[in-house]
């Protein structure tokens, strides 16, 4: 029979995939929004962001308590404080999903994206949907190998952020400056959304083999 | 007489003003970097980066073995898990620092900086310096007054971002989309330093008082 601690792990992990979820669908929407124009969508991506917060409050607040009254050493410890920087990725994650959303919303009727760099965009914002799914796979499974598998995400996503950056500047740029910035934004935010992605791929990896995939801060 | 854990506590604090002070260099050397293009002082910062994120991993350390050794409550619980809050934004603005300076690096041996939207950067880069270094003497002095005050500054450098947006529509471009693409993210940069320096702040005046002065995530 598991202890209440264990209990309270397996909880943990469960609510880590819940927020993970929360955050995909976060960005299959402000995919949306950005590329649709669609302000109701893009409406539902901001206000969805205190669940997020309060999610990552939540979970937080019971790792902190678990410390405290466990004294955890070695491996569980490791397992414990890995969960923080993991929910305060997919929190940061979630963050960025919501600045697409703003950009897709304060343009609205418009769209931000023009037409002949839809495509690109298009599968940025797949990227980081398949990359969020991937995410709450290796949480569910706590599976070490895949997730170390998914530092190759960096790649991916930063090529498609040159991939875009090539396109506007070989463009005839008839689009504005507004278009521009509001567009080196968007990439940015896939980037950094897909980022705290691997990141919290890394946390897990390192929660279960005590190992860094790649050069990165650990707390414990 | 103190006993240890308030020594180690002390000590803490005194890392914490250090490594706020690293931050305020990082962020002198990248806007001169990037007004001057400056390639040696922007390799000083990019450099830098190992030596901020050596120190928030060992201030970490220490925090979550303080908890897991004290089983600190209330109040000195929220100390801890504020001070892995403050220590988080630290490194985080200091990345934001090294963005700037590798800018910088990229565009040498040109600059960044179009001739009139120098004074905005310029400004930019001073608030900047100005809040980490009014963050110092918070962190220094646990003043929650003075912390609560550093709340301002999201408004000041939301200020100055606005100011160089419109500035760049206003100015007849002439300076391509690479140009705008990089002083987009540069303004972004010099925001979202801004931005983890109050919450840093904020996170001092939680320590102090238990209560927020704005609606952000809370640890404990």
């Amino acid at each position: 029979m598991r202890d209440a601690y264990h209990e309270e792990l397996d909880a943990l992990r469960v609510d880590m995939v819940d927020l993970a979820r929360r955050v995909r669908t976060a960005m299959s929407r402000a995919s949306r929004a950005l590329l649709e124009g669609d302000l109701a969508v893009a409406e539902e991506v901001i206000d969805g962001d205190d669940d997020v917060d309060q999610m990552r409050r939540d979970i937080e607040r019971r790792i902190v308590d678990l410390i405290a009254r466990q004294q955890p050493v070695a491996s569980d410890l490791r397992v414990l404080t890995a969960g923080l920087r993991i929910v305060a990725d997919l929190e940061r994650a979630g963050d960025h999903a919501v600045h697409l959303a703003k950009l897709a919303r304060r343009r609205y009727p418009m769209t931000v994206v023009p037409e002949p760099l839809r495509p690109v965009i298009a599968r940025m914002g797949e990227a980081a949907v398949g990359i969020a799914g991937e995410l709450e796979e290796v949480l569910a499974t706590a599976d070490a190998a895949r997730a170390a598998s998914m530092e190759r995400h960096d790649d991916t996503m930063d090529a498609l952020h040159r991939a875009l950056l090539r396109e506007m500047l070989e463009t005839p740029w008839s689009y504005g400056v507004d278009t521009a910035i509001d567009l080196a934004y968007a990439s940015r935010y896939f980037e950094r959304y897909a980022d705290h992605l691997v990141s919290a791929a890394r946390h897990v990896n390192y929660q279960v083999t005590g190992q860094w995939t790649a050069e990165v801060g650990d707390l414990a």
